[in-house]
């Protein structure tokens, strides 16, 4: 079957292109017996109109870019659902640009989004640095930045959809200080720096309040070939803080795995925690708590609030910084030294 | 800074809306004194030609659909980029869509792939039934399904880049066959219900060939929450079988968990092997064997063959289906029923 194109109705319908256009895009200044006419062309022959064509007659793309970090996928998967859901009910098509080391340079996404003329833009955190976002403000396309707090408060048609992992980390610490454990580790996320640099800020703060200072920041180079190798060495002849943080599932994994295999006991010498949940954590023995971040939530809430930017909604003139609570994950309880086992369940 | 239209350019180099958009689009039909008074009034206002207009004056979108269940974006991770990356070489644009159960129909992205008018389209598996796919066929726009092997040969524009299941299967019973081993379980996956089809006829198939009955399909109801609470319930009084077979890391390390906690020893009573590969099996203890599939490379490829398709590549027009190989990933060794622990690794 041949594609069916708007010069077949045209064709079919004895009438010009631009008729077969105003038809579509409903405009009123066609007369009525054309406009039944070339309706019944458009229905004999199954044509669809081609949304582009539409989009630039109503000069109305309804187009969203998401750009997101290639690295980041897995880990984004919820929010990218959030954000899928809205825009399906909003009737967006959704443009996807990834950024990764080497193959697309940020200027090239900048350019094929300003290019493809979107109506909004969804990005991830970690992925524009001051200067490029400049860029982009200039053309004054309504963006969200989702994920974490940005470091300035936006200006101009930029939303902000985030955890305050600032805080967390600060009340994380101060919970820690109250439990009477001040040996606190945290572990270096090469992955997601912007969150690393908001954790380590609230874990210092909470120490400079209470005259301490915190020195306990681990990082590695890259000649490991992962956190677990690293970890592994560097418990063989050191005891884990009593306290070790880290952002992602995979590095709690691999400390609770180095640690394990040093012969250290969970919750009587150390415990670990994630910042970010998963079901992986839940498989591992003993399980390893974390926090709930609504990251489903947190896409569904981003793609709201673009909406809402696009039509010039006044309830978001003023306030575009959403914050999102968080909830701890408790699967390992600590109860005065001693190790409580709690029910816990690998969701499959 | 106002969005600079094509009217603006226009208006600046005092000529038609038709003369900017030949100008833009390469035409020769323009004189050599009116192409340069465009191109430095395109210059002085920084104007970015509109993606949109230009595929349309090219009658070319470029534009690619992806189409992916919201399921599976986590598993499906690697894939995508290795599409992504081809896409970027290419310079197309990708146009993202999911599905998802209750929330958008299959027919609502088909609609929305046709209004759309994309050069070509990839899907996953499992997300098109055949009357779908019959539909999407009737329009000629090329596409590649990526992930399992079509059920029948392809015809018309329709590549497939697959990973044979069923051969795998078939090869790994009859290596165990040979150890020694006929009690084997294939554990249910409702996600990837083509795939688990295919795995259980090369299963049958080695089977019958040896004149025995494969009766070791696991199926489980969706009142339990988790495999892992199936199995725990599962292997309370049973013994698990001395291979089960898993398609994702989750539902092996729920057979692992749920059949090390009732006593059970991997590689004396049961050994678990998962179909895809990720990093946690090598975080579980003992970790986990599993296959290596290429699945940066299906994604690249498959991306590959689009865009010869897209061209009438003569190297396409027989051969549009390629299989990809894959390879055992060892991490638990099984020696004559004696457990013999290898190096492994966390990688994080």
């Amino acid at each position: 079957m041949k594609r069916i194109t708007i010069y077949d109705v045209a064709k079919e319908a004895d009438v010009s292109l631009a008729t077969v256009s105003r038809v579509i895009n409903d405009s009123n200044v066609v007369r009525e017996d054309t406009r039944q006419r070339v309706q019944e062309a458009i229905e004999k022959l199954g044509y669809k109109p081609n949304a582009i064509a539409q989009g630039l007659a109503l000069s109305k793309t309804t187009t969203i870019s998401i750009v997101m970090s290639e690295n980041l996928f897995a880990y984004n998967s919820r929010i990218l659902n959030g954000l899928m859901d809205v825009a399906k009910i909003y009737n967006y098509n959704i443009m996807f640009h990834t950024t990764s080391k080497g193959i697309s340079r940020m200027q090239d996404v900048i350019e094929s989004i300003i290019k493809s003329r979107v109506d909004g833009v969804i990005l991830f955190n970690d992925n524009f640095n001051d200067e490029e976002m400049e860029v982009l403000k200039e053309y004054q396309i309504p963006m969200v930045i989702v994920g974490a707090r940005l470091d300035r408060k936006p200006e101009g048609k930029v939303g902000n959809v985030y955890v305050n992992f600032e805080k967390l980390a600060y009340d994380l610490v101060n919970e820690s200080f109250d439990r009477g454990i001040d040996d606190i580790t945290l572990v270096e996320d090469k992955l997601n720096l912007s969150m690393m640099n908001q954790l380590r800020r609230g874990i210092e703060k909470a120490y400079e309040e209470h005259g301490k200072e915190f020195k306990g920041y681990i990082g590695y180079d890259d000649s490991y070939k992962s956190s677990y190798n690293f970890l592994t060495d560097y418990y063989k002849d050191k005891k884990p803080s009593r306290l070790v943080i880290t952002f992602r599932d995979s590095q709690a994994i691999a400390v609770r795995n180095a640690a394990n295999e040093a012969g250290w006991k969970s919750m009587e010498d150390y415990e670990v925690i994630s910042i970010l949940d998963s079901k992986y954590l839940a498989m591992v023995r003993p399980p390893i708590n974390s926090y709930i971040l609504p990251e489903y939530d947190m896409g569904a809430i981003a793609m709201r609030l673009l909406t809402k930017m696009l039509v010039n909604d006044p309830s978001v003139q003023e306030d575009r910084e959403i914050e999102i609570e968080y909830s701890p994950m408790i699967r390992e309880k600590d109860k005065t030294g001693e190790t409580e086992k709690v029910t816990f369940e690998a969701v499959s």
